[in-house]
């Protein structure tokens, strides 16, 4: 039925190199499939795909209570662009599946948190209606990719950071903790410490509470709701060490490079105890546009969309000193985004 | 800045073809480039780039007064799958930018009409939520794109078949006529003609009235609201010669074979003096998924997600004569979703 995958994808590359009509329909079938990997993932297909290598989409729809149509057909569009082989509703991985499977969080922050902003652009791009607002994603589908974007880009080198800290410490502050993931693991690798996490939200500060109860830090964890743009000192803040900050720093540049330097400023009044300031976000990217890789081109566009300044690393480099810090290591990620992680003193 | 497009082209096929990382970011900026297409289009900036090859992005942000970083954003988009060619805020045509540009109403239908139908998937998916409807879906952007589909797949083939009308005809009806401009291009093309056009939604009534009065149309075209499945005789319907029906014959099958067989009779008895229907809609394909062509991946797996059935060329030859008609000739298109119009006696 399908060609073997060789042949499939030489057929999509001519075609896409002929720029002839099967060439855009390469362009469009990736586009349905970056639905579909999304989706696959969410339900759990791709998952169970990626550990026997082969799926019965029906049977896999009949035990989930899905409907085996639609089902079938989210794989026949990952055949369409070369990712599975499919035989009627049985599909097998084929090469370029790992590489999906590694990218899956990238697919689903598009299609799945961000679909309605894209889709909105034509009235999104007019002047009159530039809010900088990021009314238009859907915050539960960013948080479900961006723990697993988390994990993907920046857990390696953030371990290797923290294990660098030379002056043991006790008290451990994550700003901008979302649900408390990043600090309840940084007090399971190090017994003895506590910390607090800052975060904007408050839905965020009650989940975290609620799975630092279950995890068991009840004693060693608090969080505390407030915008990390303009904290006040507190007692919990006296003592704090190591300060760590992930994926919001760009928020620091929000108003221009004096608020980023303001900012960073404040951090080293709120929290005059801290020997280690570990900052981890992405960046924005100087590659040409052929050579973009999965996530650079739909996380940069869709911040321009809402208006959200990101920084280069220059630009960060540029700001340290002023804010009273002293650059200590940049570790440079550039997986996607031109992540970064800087470590300062 | 970027590489020569034959370089470019080549990259992104080796890259597919060897399933690599590259591989997965053509893919993914597939998907980004989708959105930027559809957009491209409504804000006229790719018509503006069709007609003059090339386009400085940033001026046209400004004429339209449009966020500038995002208008150019858009073309580094199309730049990515190797559509144009960008420097800086200014973009140039490559070979593959025309097949798009045919193609642009497709890329509509799927990032702008039926975004939220495909991030809704894993939802959707869900045996205990499979409504059968179409809410998830914006009726007018489906609309602005069907426009040009239908110009682009039918209207060629759909000409054809009128003027093969042997009879002189001076009455016409067109079902599921929407806003009413094929019946009021018929009225223009046989002039001494008149017509009555017939939809269920009283909406696309009022527009139809609307235009064909501001078109000249108003002594010559009628408007009824009526649900085409469920037709009762009417005076204006007893003189119908021609019935033309376009992209919802699929609607007949709701409820099964016998459902279409019957509105077939129902159209014999409610329009007496028709001697030719004009049926034009799309079919379910049977091409490998390797060799789908635009259009069909999305179109299909759409309504597989609203769980409406598509029949196949061979399910409509089978009730033509069960339904009372004569199948005169079937006119297979056959350009994206297996376009096919049915002359019927």
């Amino acid at each position: 039925m399908n060609r073997p995958e060789d042949e499939v994808l030489r057929a999509v590359t001519v075609d896409i190199a002929q720029g002839n009509a099967r060439g855009i329909a390469s362009i469009y079938n990736s586009a349905v499939a970056a639905w579909a990997i999304a989706a696959a993932w969410e339900i759990g297909a791709l998952d169970e795909l990626h550990r026997a290598r082969t799926l019965d989409t029906a049977d896999f729809a009949e035990r989930n209570d899905l409907d085996p149509q639609s089902t079938t057909g989210l794989f026949r569009a990952l055949s369409a662009v070369g990712l599975v082989h499919r035989d009627g509703a049985v599909v097998h991985t084929l090469d370029a599946y790992d590489d999906m499977y590694r990218n899956k969080s990238f697919f689903h922050w598009l299609t799945r948190g961000s679909a309605e902003l894209f889709r909105q652009i034509p009235s999104v791009l007019r002047t009159e209606n530039r809010t900088g607002e990021d009314r238009l994603r859907d915050p539960a589908a960013i948080a479900y990719a961006c723990r697993e974007i988390d994990q993907v880009t920046y857990a390696p080198t953030f371990w290797a950071a923290v294990d660098r800290v030379d002056l043991p410490f006790t008290r451990v502050a994550d700003l901008g903790c979302g649900s408390g993931a990043r600090l309840m693991q940084v007090l399971d690798r190090h017994p003895g410490t506590t910390g607090v996490g800052v975060d904007i939200a408050q839905p965020s500060i009650d989940v975290a509470r609620k799975e630092a109860a279950e995890a068991g830090f009840a004693g060693r964890a608090d969080f505390v709701q407030g915008d990390v743009l303009s904290l006040e000192p507190r007692p919990e803040y006296a003592d704090i060490e190591l300060l760590t900050c992930f994926m919001m720093g760009h928020d620091f540049w929000h108003g221009g490079r004096e608020n980023c330097v303001a900012t960073l400023r404040r951090l080293r009044e709120v929290f005059p105890a801290a020997k280690r300031l570990l900052i981890g976000d992405a960046t924005r990217t100087a590659l040409p546009d052929t050579e973009l890789p999965v996530f650079t081109l739909g996380f940069e566009l869709g911040h321009d969309l809402m208006g959200t300044f990101l920084p280069t690393i220059d630009d960060w480099e540029s700001v340290f000193e002023e804010g009273g810090w002293k650059l200590v290591r940049t570790n440079r990620i550039e997986m996607t985004v031109g992540e970064v992680i800087f470590e300062l003193a």
